[in-house]
């Protein structure tokens, strides 16, 4: 069963029982799939205008990398859901004799670290997805700037909120290295994704209101 | 045609054409849904546990308020793609004599309430979540924190995305009275969810680093 594949509804009542997945991480992954929809859509009423035909070539990029964006993270919508199987599948096997019990942690933590790649993946795609938001809010059709600064929120959140599911698992995994990788790829990822979220956002009020 | 019984890439594809509805109001409308069922999904998961048969009513309640909001933000997602249809109805109007301008600048004015009516719903619930956040903080299974992370996140994207869309529509209408009562409301409304927000989010963060 695919839930990008599914009504809207199926996928919230899933998300809000008491099932492990779907979780905040693929919630994330759809937050920024709308963000990535948005910001094709703001491209979609700018390309083959005549009025933004000077833009034409830097519209056409941004509208292939919306849409390159938004396929990668409905994919994580799912993906993240898969990833806790496999946690579960692993948490499932024997653990009669010593050697089985290893075998059973060795499972789990293979299977954490997958757990967190998939919402690091979300996190980087976010923050993607940021940069074509500055870019748009340049280049695109100005009837649509308040579906810029949208984008830009749902972006953000769903990196703040993926960022919380990577962290969740750092919690329980034992390879440092891992872990201090990811801490360091993470902490400016935030907070450069903050400044972008802040300067698109306000400027799209800014624009708003003129 | 109900996009919350469509499939989930069904909508996004309608949000990324160049079609004027879906867009950021109903999008924002997806963003507060998804984290309204994510509350639940904590509250489901405190609910009947012997290990929170202390908080056990107020679980409850936080559970009956996610689902009242869940169920009133998918609304809101049709809502909003409604309210467009309406505008470009009022837009078609005959305009040949001077009484029919009128009447389809009348028109036209009271599709655009309509259209400002939806994302300040929108805002409304979204910090009405933001509450159950904090109760569900307090209360809910703790091994469940990052999820309540990401539905503070996620209603305050919500609420962020619904502001712009409200503030789009004001800049074409003419009743200053109305524009004047929604912005009342709104700046202390965006104020206290950004509190709110990142009282959360932060404290979230730190019990998962603990």
């Amino acid at each position: 069963m695919s839930y990008p594949a599914s009504p809207i509804t199926t996928y919230l009542d899933d998300l809000a029982s008491n099932k492990p997945a779907p979780g905040g991480g693929s919630g994330a992954a759809l937050a920024g799939a709308l963000g990535a929809a948005l910001g094709s859509m703001v491209a979609n009423f700018t390309v083959g205008k005549e009025k933004f035909a000077a833009v034409e070539e830097r519209a056409k990029t941004a509208l292939g990398e919306c849409e390159r964006l938004r396929g990668e993270l409905t994919n994580l919508i799912q993906a993240d859901v898969e990833a806790y199987g496999k946690y579960a599948e692993a948490s499932r096997l024997p653990r009669d004799t010593e050697e089985q019990k290893a075998r059973r942690r060795a499972a789990i933590q293979e299977a954490m670290k997958g757990a967190a790649a998939v919402p690091m993946e979300v996190c980087r795609k976010g923050r993607e997805l940021l940069k074509v938001c500055q870019e748009l809010l340049e280049i695109g059709n100005p009837n649509l700037v308040s579906d810029v600064g949208c984008a830009a929120e749902l972006a953000f959140a769903a990196i703040g909120s993926a960022l919380l599911n990577v962290e969740v698992n750092h919690a329980f995994l034992k390879d440092e290295q891992y872990i201090t990788a990811q801490k360091k790829e993470l902490e400016p990822l935030l907070t450069s994704a903050q400044q972008m979220r802040d300067s698109v956002y306000n400027e799209t009020r800014k624009r708003i209101r003129e």
